[in-house]
């Protein structure tokens, strides 16, 4: 199950009008993801940028921190398995330490962001900034290329941007996978992420904010709401999120200070 | 933090106008769902009707089968636990099933979904059917219904409707959550499935489709787009699957004998 998109026979309805045609539609495909031995995770995703989105993954939930962990990666249709140097530890902050630690099937990390210390914690860049001309520019650039949302009306977008323009772009049935994947190209590619920003096209819910948090980039910027939890973390944790982006304006939740 | 949508201060850019105002957010908060002694899930959702959530999660997860089996409930701010009758043992088909027997954090149930043999999974009756302007009608009042919506932009809803219209309504940040929410408040209420259909505001993936299955409804409705996926998995299973229903028209992907 190759590739973005399928033709599929419909019966299009109109009032008393039925007509078969052919449609378009996202696929969707499953993708089980291997850290050496182990299985981590088995994700619903777009076939397609499998290995983006394997180690994108494995970023953002706390399992790899550098390119220079990485030994090999072994791609195939419905698995990716990503082997690490021998000197390899599953750092304490990853998802499965939790599930380990408190037993089978438990454990998500945001689960204790409530408690968390905020100046623990924010360890993130306060000197970078973003006008808000450039934040309209780039997210002018992001509607444009969001082509297979256009085909489907069935995915969500994400980009890795700098101050004039994007520099990665990926698309997903996931909201969280089309974020991974751009997280797991820029790894491999080694793109710093300091002076860069994330535009994501769907909702900026708790678990986008921890992935923000692991790979260490300060700003997020959305054309559509955040939760309540997001904002919470965003402020906790020093990052700037700004959403509604639409039109001339936009509305900035957390750290302000970012976009001047 | 209860309740749906809370107050968070923002600052509105537009231009070179800078505003300090309230913004009605979604509020976003962790729920662990219990099954006796055993937890099953962390989910993230809005923190309203936790207990429809955490019944509907079990039934469209395969965990729980009928309103008889469940001896007691307790619903505390952040934990649903459900307590069943002695005699309860968890079904072969539950997610925990499939994790118990390939290794802990292993195996989601749709992961094995293209296997299936289509004509031993048709249970689903046919004689079920709506017509196009029904469901126009119900779409019209489902839109209308989706206050936190409008209010937030960051929830997705969920209905359960028959031909003449909606009989109970949700909304959660999760677009598996409303739906869970629906199908839990339908079980302890002993509402019958048989002659209802599922009513959605988000996109139609195989794990949305797959909790039809467990429920035992036949007909799902969207305003959107369906996956691939969830395409081949309703036209295996029996499932009539109507997306982009808008205006005057909509897409019917499998099925269409049910829309007269």
């Amino acid at each position: 199950m190759k590739g973005k998109v399928k033709i599929y026979n419909a019966t299009r309805i109109e009032k008393d009008k039925r007509k078969e045609l052919s449609e378009k539609v996202a696929e969707e495909a499953v993708l089980r993801i291997f850290l050496n031995e182990q299985e981590i995770v088995v994700l619903s995703c777009t076939p397609y940028d499998q290995t983006y989105l394997a180690v994108g993954f494995l970023i953002s939930d706390g399992f790899l921190k550098s390119k220079e962990e990485i030994r090999n990666i072994n791609t195939s249709e419905d698995r990716v398995t990503v082997y690490t140097d021998s000197s390899y530890k599953i750092p304490e902050t990853s998802q499965l330490q939790g599930i380990l630690t408190s037993g089978c099937g438990k454990g998500k990390s945001f689960a204790n962001w409530e408690e968390i210390d905020p100046l623990e914690d924010v360890l993130i860049d306060l000197d970078f900034s973003l006008s808000p001309d450039q934040i309209l520019e780039v997210m002018s650039q992001f509607e444009k290329r969001s082509e297979l949302f256009r085909e489907t009306a069935g995915v969500h977008s994400a980009a890795l941007a700098k101050k004039d323009g994007i520099i990665l772009f990926n698309e997903d049935i996931g909201r969280h996978n089309a974020v991974d994947k751009v997280l797991g190209e820029s790894l491999l590619k080694g793109i710093k992420l300091k002076d860069k920003f994330l535009v994501i096209s769907g909702r900026v819910s708790s678990d986008i904010v921890s992935k923000l948090k692991h790979s260490g980039l300060s700003t997020v910027v959305s054309r559509t709401a955040p939760t309540g939890l997001a904002v919470r973390m965003a402020q906790k944790l020093g990052i700037t999120l700004v959403g509604f982006v639409r039109g001339s304006r936009m509305t900035v939740y957390s750290f302000p200070v970012r976009i001047q």
